[in-house]
């Protein structure tokens, strides 16, 4: 399979690969925390890839972005304070600002240069990073989190790259606990949690983990995502204090924003758990 | 990408591609209608592979054959008579007879290599062939479905190839005349119907012909099936003379039979509509 107009990524853990056919490489640059690359695919748009691993592309980033964001945001009651760490790539940031409630939106990415290359690159992304409500760090997320004030957030999403390198850190239960300190009341917690199919060890862990800081009632929501491993994707919501059982599914259908994804009925479907993911949560 | 332990399938429509690492080779031959290849992976168990393309694989095949035919046969009041089109790794046969219901299940394969090779290298797939219910045919499907005798199916479940060589006559509107005039009243015609995400223009085409055969109420549900083109996966249901709202929910939920991917909740979500493919199908 020889073929240099094809970016392939060979995921060791699952012994599957994914590619995109490419026109051209448009970027590469290596910073302090990981190598960058951009390509122009002819299918997918833009691809951004990271030390190695496809990221985002043009073509499917909304059906992570939109799951990553509207499921927790029509959970709250009311999210008015929002951090993001992570998602540099300022997607999430764009769904999450979409909700009138938010106040405030603070996305917290450890390498400027995602965010920099995003502009360049995938400035639809961007369009709202220069919403008053939004503010962009790029400071390490874990010490971010340990010094936020105590009670003073709604909702925190991780979206993260994978649980290797700088990412590691957000996956335990001693980043958990600052979450749950930094939450108020009804606090969301949602975080990107990998494939369902090959990495349920990682989503039982995590849910582990984050009860052992407080949190409650852990559901795993499950949604297409072509350019990531096995193509099916999960994030992972847990609450402070309060359950997750339903959602304003009044709020969600009568949104005024676009979406591509994201209803509904795509709420109550991601909600769903197939039959082994079920018996291996002890659900 | 060079790497001769690696299967990959590149699929040109989509500019993507997926791979799985493989351990060998265990067997290649040309049929009169294919080339099919049996690969050994090293996450995937066995991978059957048919002109190039993945058509299973030991690891992932139960989203898709579960998915082919139990929400069809719990929409379905009683399915007594069932035809399954293609299958012929025996998959779908195997879930269709676990329903009680199911007096006979017809399998129409053209090529008796796949059921062969499935035989050999997916032999849990085939542990319903000596079903006494069960009937292996090797003949052209489409020419079958033809000459049915009207009004004497309940279900078709049509698990073909890709609409391009042996199975692109099963992916018109002649075809389904055939099958409309074979089902009783109420009976349900399936058929796989490629990934949302790159193939909506023939889930649309489809869906018309479906109805110009008279045809009511498509629905089209959605998987995952990592080993499929994007990694997301579709089946388009059709009923005759009757609609397709709501199923058995209290048999799926009573269900006597394991499944790993269907349940209620799964079947309830296949359904949901994300909001691009409503807009893009009209609903």
């Amino acid at each position: 399979m020889s073929d240099s107009t094809w970016f392939t990524e060979q995921h060791e853990h699952s012994g599957s690969s994914i590619g995109f056919r490419v026109k051209q490489k448009l970027h590469s640059e290596k910073t302090p925390f990981q190598t960058i690359e951009i390509y122009d695919t002819t299918d997918w748009g833009k691809l951004m890839v990271i030390d190695g691993c496809m990221m985002v592309s043009s073509r499917d980033n909304f059906l992570y972005h939109e799951m990553m964001s509207h499921p927790a945001l029509f959970t709250h009651a009311r999210a008015k304070r929002v951090v993001i760490i992570g998602g540099g790539d300022c997607g999430t940031l764009r769904e999450v600002l979409r909700h009138d409630e938010v106040e405030k939106a603070v996305q917290v990415e450890i390498d400027e240069r995602v965010t920099r290359l995003a502009e360049k690159y995938f400035p639809e992304l961007c369009e709202a990073n220069d919403d008053p409500r939004a503010e962009l760090l790029f400071i390490d997320g874990i010490k971010y989190m340990a010094e936020c004030e105590p009670e003073s957030l709604d909702l925190i999403i991780v979206d993260s790259t994978d649980p290797v390198g700088p990412a590691e850190g957000l996956f335990n239960a001693a980043f958990y606990t600052s979450c749950y300190k930094a939450l108020r009341h009804g606090g969301i917690l949602v975080q990107q949690s990998e494939s369902p199919l090959v990495h349920l060890d990682l989503i039982k862990s995590m849910r582990v983990a984050m009860k052992s800081a407080g949190f409650q009632s852990a559901k795993t929501l499950n949604f297409p995502q072509p350019c990531y491993p096995t193509g099916w994707w999960s994030c992972t919501m847990v609450r402070k204090g309060a359950d997750l059982a339903g959602f304003r599914e009044r709020g969600a259908a009568s949104k005024q924003f676009p979406t591509r994804y994201y209803n509904v009925d795509m709420h109550r479907a991601a909600l769903a758990m197939p039959e082994f993911v079920r018996e291996a949560l002890g659900e």
